[in-house]
């Protein structure tokens, strides 16, 4: 798909500087960008490549506009500029109404003409599905499940009974939602099951990565608010809240009846114990494990840096007696005040000898 | 489904005080049940609700009777008694006999009429399949599998040959059981492949949450007992053992060889290293790695709690160095009590100066 | 299947003491292998179980083979010794040529009849599937994919858009390759996705685990090169890079762009975070966390082990202020230097009253 750099400037917000009519066909890395691909420069670590480019226009902040001299569009975020233009360049097609003969779909549901179900997938009775969604092969949409407008769910996805996704979702291969919450209560030992009833409920512009899987509610539901992210590999368990544009990179977990706020970030591995509240804001590095509700706004971590094995080993063996060596420092400095008053003594002494 | 506060009070072992043939139709939170629904106290912290519930009963413990006066149902574990009463409400659907259409089913398997093999799903040769057995949509269920009577298989799950279920499981969708364990000889920089010739061997009331994996066992098998409970996205290698009763929350991994004894609990992404034995009544709290045998029943923990970003990095500075600071206290400590003789021996001529 | 002693000795490259025309028909462990059976001594302190072995022969080292007396095989690495004799005796079974009547196959896609589409999957348009090629039931082959010769998938695996395998690769259940990866520029609060547009690029003899997800690029490709074995659950991000013959255990996560070297092995749960570049011949523990590239080869860690919790949590409460700790430490330190110029200042003096 061709369009101009008049078309991308007005798209992304640009100013542009050269040809409006110039065409670009595919947008590529700064230092691999041929004449007929835009490209952007989103970190100065890369500004040595501006100079070789071959690039047909290249997105970049003002204040870098002199050190090119082909067409420039100027944003004040060019990795947003990147990503709006890479929108443009490739649309999402827009889907087919029909199902495929391979698919099982039951009567009862209700599922728009204009909407796509795909080989070996099935439907199950009183799903409901809006206008162009696309499901596709060997998808499993449980019983009673409701699927807004637009969302699109790549292969092989699993949506349990009741699981309601809103519009303009997209889901990606292997995901669950809707499995049952792991509750149990303990008799003597073993474990009684406690069904699982509550939902999962998922609401606009929510992505949900390869793999991932999200528990219905115990009694309540599970809840993903609209514009949530969510990477491959993520567990969220029964009765989470996910607030409005937060975003999930890989193997994060949130434990049982957790309420994330919006506008909230976890880096990889990451991972909250149950029945927290975790403030707006809040932004977890990779592997951060929180076990404590967090009410400040900020940047958190924790866990232990990689170091040499060796050298890792003999720290680790300290830290085991941690406490037992701070109570020793605090021994120490009280031992250090006390010498000190004696050395005064002594000193004052030994003035009053001199005197 | 309505039910009587006399049957409720029967199955769980209840004291009664109020009407027995008051009916109740859901289980609902303390604070949302209505005039039709019975709820449950299973923590102090929301005794101020039971003045308002419009419950038409509260199961609750003896000591806190007083504070409702509508039907209660004593009990010493109220979690306990919301579990069975939430069962007996919402009983497990009987399993319908029969195979849908687009089910792929091998002659040479053997499957109890009783049982369903759900649309889209494939049985392969040599399975053995008992009585009231659901196999959902979308699963496969490999040559040679066996599964117990009442065993329930939800959509999308994947045994591989040879994998063994007991009665009355319950697996979510995406797991796989039966899949080649992770053995590899190391020839010259160049890994040799292990074939996986062990199988899968699961008891009976296991529960395999949504994407789990388990592992066919390298020469001898993998081992589940009975009653273990498995959250999802939990990983365990080939020839682990899980002792009777255990649990693991989610994204667990316990790596090859390692035995887990029972009634074990695991936090949700918890590790522990290959080749471990972990005595019964073992808990491990979230993210704990086990990294040497466990003979102490009791609660370990590993991991760092989450701090502020800044206060995290300037504290792993410091525990980059932790040895040589703790080298550095001894010999402070050293120099301490040097300095603490020559200030006696000071302090003694001192006073034989005064005399 | 049964095989030679001779036979075994020649592809094992060992020295065989003993009868070369000895059958053998399976393998098995140390303790448990009957006359009819081959057993292999790979670790010393199994070195008892030699007296009692009932098997037909036993592969060990050259120092230990006058600890046994029936036919015995001499290698230097007895594990790889019973690796290839696995082999040897569990040969792959060679592929069938056709389709299963309930595959779902696009006539645009170019499959070799010498390979297998099973039950259940769907291949679709402008896939191509090279000779002796394995597709197990429930997968799906997406647009454009590309199976080198010889490749097994096992059941349920899901290969997205334009995936591109080599040969001799094995592939378990619920493994996804291709599918989007986490990419947003964040506009106001507001996550736009960029679009993912590269492929995922595996070379040969690769194996990937149950559940294992492999996302697409960005822009370029994601490439994972020969001989690279991951386990399960396993996550490699946009645009990753794993150099030839590494391996990676259960649940580990490799962020965006990073680059593996070639040879390095990584424990169970082990993390890189993203943009890093990781030296050939670097070996992570397990559940290290790695934040900073490494250029240096060797093993490194990161966490902290097991302890028992009250322990752990009077540790942790210290590690929380360890970095005030050590002001304090230093400051002890600066007293101590100061307390002693004092005291030698005393000490002096009083030589000189002395004197």
């Amino acid at each position: 798909m061709a369009i101009t750099l008049g078309e991308v400037a007005e798209v992304i917000g640009a100013e542009l500087l050269g040809d409006p009519g110039q065409r670009v066909v595919e947008i590529a890395p700064l230092d691999q960008a041929t004449a007929e691909q835009i490209t952007f420069l989103s970190s100065e670590k890369y500004l040595n490549h501006l100079s070789t480019t071959a690039a047909a226009a290249v997105i970049l902040q003002p204040q870098h506009q002199d050190q090119f001299s082909g067409n420039r569009l100027l944003v004040n975020d060019p990795y947003l500029g990147y990503a709006k233009t890479a929108v443009l360049l490739h649309p999402e097609q827009s889907v087919q109404g029909g199902q495929h003969p391979s698919a099982v779909v039951d009567p009862s549901a209700k599922i728009s003409e204009q909407s796509w179900i795909g080989p070996q997938s099935v439907v199950m009775a009183g799903a409901v599905i809006e206008a162009s969604v696309e499901i596709g092969p060997g998808c499993l949409i449980g019983p009673n499940c409701r699927i807004g407008k637009g969302t699109r769910i790549k292969g092989q996805v699993t949506l349990m009974e009741g699981t309601i996704l809103g519009q303009e979702c997209l889901l990606h291969p292997g995901a669950v939602l809707g499995s049952d919450g792991f509750g149990f209560a303990n008799e003597q030992g073993r474990w009684v099951k406690i069904p699982q009833l509550g939902r999962v409920i998922v609401g606009d512009r929510v992505e949900i990565g390869a793999n991932s899987t999200i528990d219905r509610g115990a009694l309540e539901d599970t809840v993903i608010e609209d514009g949530v992210k969510i990477d491959n590999l993520v567990h969220l368990a029964h009765n989470v809240r996910v607030g409005k544009d937060s975003a999930m990179a890989a193997m994060v977990g949130i434990a049982g009846s957790t309420e994330v706020g919006p506008g909230c970030t976890f880096g990889g591995q990451a991972g909250v114990v149950g029945h927290l509240q975790i403030v707006g804001g809040t932004h977890c590095t990779a592997r951060t494990l929180v076990t404590r509700s967090i009410d400040q706004p900020g940047s958190y971590s924790s866990g232990t840096p990689a170091a040499p094995s060796r050298r890792w080993r003999r720290n680790m063996v300290q830290l085991r007696n941690l406490n037992e060596s701070i109570q020793r420092l605090k021994k120490a400095e009280k031992r250090i005040d006390e010498m000190d008053g004696r050395l005064g003594d002594l000193e004052s002494n030994e003035k009053g000898t001199e005197l």
